[in-house]
């Protein structure tokens, strides 16, 4: 894997056709069932500040005036008995949480479990400003009080399952499913009660999550940042800040990747790979950002990279939708994930 | 426990002392070390209903029009190997997300945990809007984009940290303590991180929360709802609605409980537990709410009910805060409400 990447899919296929033949034997279904053994679990935060507010409450019951937190990053995390394999850290996408990764909509275990089950140390993040991490609702209620003209009313927003439904790639649009579609689209319910509102356009740049995952990775002294979609870009973002703490990254379906002609160099080092589903090529959103992370695994390679760019349908895994961690071969692609792991991060510390 | 309430302290020191009697035998530090083992675990939402909206986001990536989910309600659930008690719901209180019964500020088990090991299956929820359930930005943004005045924003607010000191009676004001304080207040700056954006104000009422715990528990067929100060009343409401499902009852320093002249006939049948930490009578905010508890818990004593009133410095435990189940002797605490509910609910279903 430290030679130049050739030809993404091709290499990515070879990889990962080693990586089944070198991880340990797993009889079906093993890990599965039976009961779940932790050696602990728990929650916490990373990160955060102060700030003080004068339009914290608009209510009679809580004072306008005050201090609370910002920018903390929720962190909930279990460790299985004596793990022989890399803590991995889930990151969600947008309008999401960290629920992306726990229960699928239908039932079935979700990859937070999974990971844990096969060994892995597994942390499950919430976003800065989304789910239990919070948000700021100061200009919200300056606005209420008069003090700030209300086309300066944060940009905080809510995906329409309409619209979802074709980022997703459930279909070309909303309602037609895609043919082979391995979403579970009879529990579409279930999944879109996932959603959240998105304050992530009110936040700094960077974002600072971005910031709390390096402060994660740092204590946990050599974690894979396994990101989805929008927050795809973090881990390289994260890299690029310090590289410390950092094992691998395995980006699925990054909204963004880093430019092809950037600074390469905080990526050397650090075993990564970025993972498609299907319908990428025929999706007018999702075309576009396929072809600039193949570019960016392309130069990655040139430079001395070590870098898989898998897309699912050319190693002969179809149906994927953007939300593969659901979708009913969403273990088996786990499996994937772990079996390349194992074979390019390794199981000990750097 | 079937008699009339006479004393509300003196009944109480006298169920629990009869509770620890009967509680199983439990070895100094038992369930709190050694693995946990689960047999199982995961998350789902109960609740929830579609809208339609025209203002979802105005921001160019997400269309404005749309349908979401609002009022579904977050579950997660452990429950442990052969469970031989009933499952509880952990209900958490204002401006906060479940994130309150887990590992507390200063890194301790938290009840979440400390329930599943005692061999209770626990469900912890984030009330509707709070958390990993969502709420509706669409008014927000009709005020961003001139169609709602902008004195019609929503009141969503964040509690600051100076008032919450006084609330959560840590001291009588910021940053006063209260002498013999248990809140590990070293920790206060990871605790002020669990608090979030509220946007309660904003629902409908009843608070869809209140459904949500009614059809959960129908699902569980008999569980123990344990609410903490401004989701204390839930439980009671819950009843109010339908009493199927509740086994009983665990209000923890609830902010309103039902009038003592109000229909207390949902309330009857049900084992009732309203427990209180110290420094409330001094406190001109939670005094008086005692004090209606304190009517409300002889009145239903007088008509039949079932409940127990604890106060906890009546039965010789001082310095604990309104966030009890976070205080250094925060699971000395559980065990007692354990064998409460050991005691009055039991194990079998209704």
């Amino acid at each position: 894997m430290r030679r130049p990447l050739v030809g993404a899919a091709l290499l990515a296929a070879s990889a990962l056709s080693a990586a089944a033949q070198t991880a340990p034997p797993a009889p079906a279904q093993a890990g599965v069932s039976g009961p779940l053994v932790l050696e602990k679990q728990g929650s916490f935060f990373v990160g955060g500040r102060n700030v003080k507010s004068e339009t914290l409450s608009t209510l009679p019951a809580y004072a306008p005036s005050g201090t609370i937190a910002v920018e903390q990053m929720y962190v909930r995390y279990q460790v299985p008995v004596a793990p022989q394999r890399r803590p991995v850290t889930l990151i969600h996408g947008c309008c999401l949480t960290g629920k992306t990764w726990e229960t699928t909509p239908d039932g079935r275990m979700g990859w937070d479990e999974y990971f844990v089950r096969k060994g892995h140390p597994t942390y499950v993040i919430d976003q800065v400003s989304r789910g239990r991490s919070s948000a700021d609702p100061s200009l919200v209620n300056s606005v209420k009080l008069g003090q700030t003209p209300p086309d300066k009313t944060p940009p905080i927003y809510a995906a329409g399952q309409e619209a979802a439904w074709a980022i997703f790639r459930f279909g070309t649009e909303y309602p037609k499913v895609h043919d082979g579609m391995r979403f579970p689209l009879a529990a579409k319910e279930e999944f879109f009660k996932q959603m959240v509102v998105d304050w992530i356009a009110t936040l700094p740049t960077p974002n600072p999550t971005v910031k709390a995952l390096s402060e994660l990775s740092k204590q946990l002294d050599g974690t894979v940042l396994i990101s989805h979609s929008q927050s795809g870009i973090y881990p390289f973002q994260t890299a690029a800040l310090d590289t410390k703490g950092i094992a691998g990254i395995v980006s699925i379906e990054p909204g963004t990747c880093p430019s092809a002609t950037g600074d390469l160099k905080p990526y050397l080092g650090i075993p990564i790979m970025v993972l498609w589903g299907d319908y990428v090529e025929t999706s007018s959103r999702w075309a576009p950002r396929l072809k600039a992370c193949r570019e960016f695994a392309e130069a990655l390679g040139k430079a001395g990279g070590r870098i898989d760019h898998v897309v699912l349908p050319d190693i002969g895994i179809k149906g994927n939708s953007h939300m593969l961690m659901q979708d009913d071969n969403s273990l088996a692609l786990a499996d994937l994930v772990i079996a390349w792991i194992e074979k390019n991060v390794g199981t000990k510390k750097n």
